[in-house]
């Protein structure tokens, strides 16, 4: 397997990934869906070393596909779950990090719920000299870089099942519908679609898509934004319509349903019945367009559950899919560099 | 290793086994007990498969019995618990089963507090056309398969260690003893049982023995039986002494405390008095006769904590360690028809 | 690797080790921190072995290092945890583990709040004639042997890295501070230290120090001792700065917050000015003093943070990786009487 242009240990954030370091992750995960088809579907890249995740916020499908990616490497795992650990006793984050590094852990997966985590304990890592690789699997309202990645693959590859390369995107229109404001995931793929040359447009609610957007400086120069406001790729709308018109892939994002509670919506009803993706909003969207969806679902509220069911339509099974392969390809590239 | 009449994907239930089958699963469980008595106890047979466990009910000793023989046949596992899942994030069963479809799981060992669960995403990955594999551990008051099948082998491996086959209870008298209503090892055992032309008693207070029975049909026509009551080889009893007068095996339920709360039961005490099972009313048995229970056990309620202790009448240790055996045949007879 | 002076199936408590049975512990942890050092931290030793981790108390640190080192060894790993557990279903603990054995564990890592949990398994494990190993990770107040023998190692392998040997430490002066009363930490590694022949400080607070301390008679004859007794090797004080005055070593305890609520301490700001350790009050000791603590530790309370990440004193971050290879030569030479 060829390695080219890799040079990271950590993957956090996607802002500053060039387009021959996104090339790289797409052709290497075809190499290991290659893997994936075959009847013993492991490797044994990464034997007698240890993938510990730890998910300071709970998650199953996520550490699940990442467990998964992880063993088919031929890896050991280890799996740190907050509730029933050290943090109730009141030790620091980064020193369970460094106990595990002190374990002799090799790289480190880690979720949790307050931005900037997984930065300050790659940080913390290569402050020790260790070269322990740190994985973003999801830092609060900032990145989810292994999502954007997979989803990415999953839309190139659509494109060119056995060369994905970034520049397929290039020219084509893709709308992310939902709760933009709160989701890590419309972060990072906003940075890897406006580097593929995409045109990207985002639909929400304006609660859910407010200038507080800019807090995160995802796009810089997006402060003040508003309806119709648009930016080189970048678009944004408080209406669906003008963002499905034409679109090639729909990328619709999970709904928190305490965000009635917190009184950004009035009901899940009338979100559906504005932003909800059926098969017949898409008539708006170009005849192949694709929708993707990085769950879990709420049926009949992000999209309907007929559209879910729609092999023409939905690639939300792909993305799970891609999920293993594209773990499997960052895991793998993350400890290439190690001799 | 013979893998005569097995066609099955899917293990949901026992009802329409046939005796070829069961004779299958006892003499593959036969060759996997010979590898269990190895230094090493492990064989490639499933080396880069898949096997999830999904416990959306929790369960210790069902899960850690599957992944033990999972891991024995060399299979990676995944473990689900419903406690850390998506699920609280309101997604579908149907769904949290795709997606482990969709990473590429060959098997799930599925348990569910609602009867229908495995059946309903056995169907489901029918209809996608997948090749995976559902086994049933447990659905709500339906079916036990694997416990059932484990039984079997433990009966039939006391009559003949090295050619157990279903036939070899032909005859016998077997006694079922405690909350039947709400058994779903009950309901799987008597599938089996009756098949293997045993005369199967089932004794309990009325309470726990009532005409709802007939709500799982198992047997059909058992509909308004009552005390006395019996049809083939099936016999109703709602006192213990003619369930064990000459009973060559008596197996014992376990007792849910909120039977209680439920007004079904006065008192553990008074159960006890009047169904627990302890050496002295082993006396109106079979002088050879055996006692298996699923455990886990409340010693002094189902069973006397001496008898338990007592290896000339206990075979539940046994039963557990059939359990790895039989759950090793299962999930390799599933994994079987896959090339 | 040569396993000399070793006969034992269980390591429960350090009460009775004898000195050629810790140089065998820390010349076989040699090996294995060799093992750990190679790129594959691997080999093959327990392929086939089941090692199930009993946690009936949870804790992360601790069952991770088992489970890697385990893992290390190639054995499979099955993990209980009480709250997921059949205990809840009113199981006893012996039968638990009788379930384990039956499953076919080869060895069992036990930790329970209540002491003499994993004494009373070894010895219902030997009553059946199993081959099962039991080892003690923690049994409420009573020991933690693999904690008192990788801190061992660490202090050993620090004086000489290659060659460590229990008499390295003769004659060396060692402080245990904090919270002994509660401390298994404590009791086990005042065990191993007096038998090095070196001479143990212990400094707490009165409250935490009493003569409850006799309650688990270690060691023997130490009844109604108060500030500045003394015996043999082991001395008690009220104060920090006897106990640190030209120590080579100081042993940290981590304080449980719930002592407070006890009326046990007045608060941990109180507790910190009295008896945390930072580098001012080092200087009373040795010029080469080194300090440890179990984990996790509270910053500011047991120890200041600016101390905890000097690397000049601080042996923590070795305690957590001779951890790994201390329990793995722990496993090793438990199965290593089986053939």
């Amino acid at each position: 397997m060829v390695t080219q242009s890799w040079n990271r240990r950590h993957i956090i954030s996607l802002e500053d990934f060039q387009p021959a370091e996104y090339d790289t992750v797409l052709q290497t995960a075809v190499s290991f869906q290659e893997v994936l088809s075959r009847r013993t579907k492991k490797v044994p890249t990464l034997q007698g070393q240890v993938v510990a995740n730890l998910f300071f916020e709970s998650s199953t499908r996520t550490r699940s596909s990442f467990e998964l990616a992880a063993k088919r490497l031929s890896a050991d795992t280890l799996n740190f779950a907050a509730s029933t650990s050290s943090l109730t006793k009141g030790e620091t984050i980064l020193d369970t990090a460094k106990t595990y590094l002190a374990m002799g852990t090799d790289m480190m997966v880690i979720r949790h719920r307050e931005a900037g985590v997984p930065q300050a304990i790659a940080d913390e890592m290569d402050r020790l000299q260790s070269r322990v690789g740190v994985l973003n699997a999801g830092d609060g309202l900032h990145e989810h870089p292994s999502q954007a990645l997979l989803d990415l693959f999953t839309l190139c590859t659509t494109l060119d099942a056995e060369k994905p390369r970034l520049s397929l995107l290039a020219g084509k229109k893709i709308a992310i519908v939902g709760d933009i404001l709160h989701s890590r995931v419309a972060r990072s793929n906003i940075w890897s679609l406006t580097a593929s040359g995409a045109e990207v447009h985002l639909a929400a609610p304006p609660t859910l898509l407010p200038k507080l957007f800019a807090n995160y400086s995802i796009p810089r120069g997006m402060e003040g934004w508003e309806d119709g406001h648009s930016d080189r790729q970048l678009f944004l709308h408080w209406d669906l319509e003008p963002a499905l018109r034409n679109a090639d892939f729909v990328m619709t994002l999970r709904l928190q349903k305490e965000r009635m509670t917190q009184h950004l919506l009035p009901s899940l009803r009338e979100y559906h019945q504005r932003f909800g993706i059926t098969s017949d909003r898409l008539k708006h969207c170009h005849p192949e367009v694709k929708v993707l969806h990085p769950g879990p679902v709420n049926r009949g509220v992000e999209i309907s559950s007929e559209l879910m069911d729609n092999p023409k339509f939905s690639l939300i099974s792909q993305q799970v899919t891609s999920g293993v392969a594209v773990r499997m390809a960052l895991l793998y590239l993350m400890g290439s560099g190690k001799t």
